[in-house]
């Protein structure tokens, strides 16, 4: 089990009419923050693709709590875990920086799979990052 | 229970590179199936914000089965149920339409709530629709 | 020159927190309205690129008159042009269904080049299609 | 006229199945360079909001030179210039931060408006920041 904690700032483009963040947006700061978990373990996900090993999303949930509004300031603490050679799992909690308020909490499942899509167990090197 | 299916022709926005839909874009259409839904049950979503009642989502899940391409023609179908005055649920199928494949199902859970966020029970008409 | 006109229903997500959409969503539904058009004409842009032709922008502009909201029921009528043989422009005009007002008016200019990046002409029977 | 430069790092869910980010993303990028702009001259565009003011986007403009791919840690560098007390012009150049290449580069006009549409000159605090 390995964590990291990524910041990102709420962009205008992520809010929606009801004057907070559109849900579907949560997701895409689960990827920054399970890209930056990978990233201060030493191993870029880019550097995965390149090698050949790819890990789509296979299930993906969020609670969501509070609503998050434009220029909120987020913490997106990220926790992973290597469930076999083949399946990854990461835990995501969105907090507010500035009062810590928990917005939301989410998991994404993610099977490796190779350039074709079929299942390919995750190098050594990268298992042993999750330990 | 009710329930109705939308079209949506995948995007080339909403594809990413590794050459299949992004998974945060699955909730996008889940918005559009419950839309199309309320709309073909006489009450579009526009109409309920209107008269002050919003259904932010609490809750939102997606299981993927199989990768949506650039330019696939999907089949939303959606099922509402209301659980009490204050929550609805949207169950969702993802089915490619040129051959019936299954590609993702999902689950949004919804809080009736006022224009403040105080929660709020869903005006009698509106419950009707749900049964 | 051949034109043809795409209808798009505003979705929540496309909207902001102004209450109305986001400026870079219209750039979305243009590439609806050029995509409806080669399809109208015979020629999925699918098609193009199994056959190894890409056509991406190099040049995007929108001019935005009146705000689209949320549901609102779009037409993106796109006008092609084929400016050389590795060359195509589309221009765009996005009215509102209901009382024909105009929100928006746009133009992308597209490079042909093949899968690698290089230009590369486009095949005669494309090019036929811009007359 | 006023500058600054922001930083991005490319998120997969801004490329798109070209392998390269999806044109239109470089206007949310563009959007996050003129916030950072005038938050670096001390207005936060969420306090000139809170004050009553908005900057809608009433023209928009992107030239793109080079792809923009996953992972890459991109500047936005971003000038400022109040052409009168309702126009307001960001202009803007997206370079990648590794080898200083130039990717894009584009123009976005505002208009300053009040919370219902109306054009409204910009305060006289607001207007010196662009001295």
């Amino acid at each position: 089990m390995i964590q990291h904690a990524a910041r990102v700032r709420v962009r205008y483009a992520e809010t929606d009419a009801m004057g907070v963040v559109y849900y579907a947006n949560y997701f895409v700061w689960f990827e920054v923050g399970r890209c930056e978990l990978l990233r201060a373990r030493g191993h870029a996900y880019r550097a995965l693709e390149s090698d050949g090993v790819m890990l789509p999303v296979i299930d993906a949930r969020c609670e969501y709590r509070a609503p998050a509004r434009y220029d909120d300031d987020l913490r997106i603490a990220t926790v992973g875990t290597l469930l076999s050679p083949v399946r990854v799992e990461f835990r995501y909690s969105v907090t507010r920086a500035g009062d810590g308020a928990t917005l939301a909490s989410g998991r994404t499942l993610h099977a490796a799979v190779d350039r074709s899509g079929r299942p390919r167990r995750l190098p050594e090197a990268i298992q042993e990052v999750f330990e």
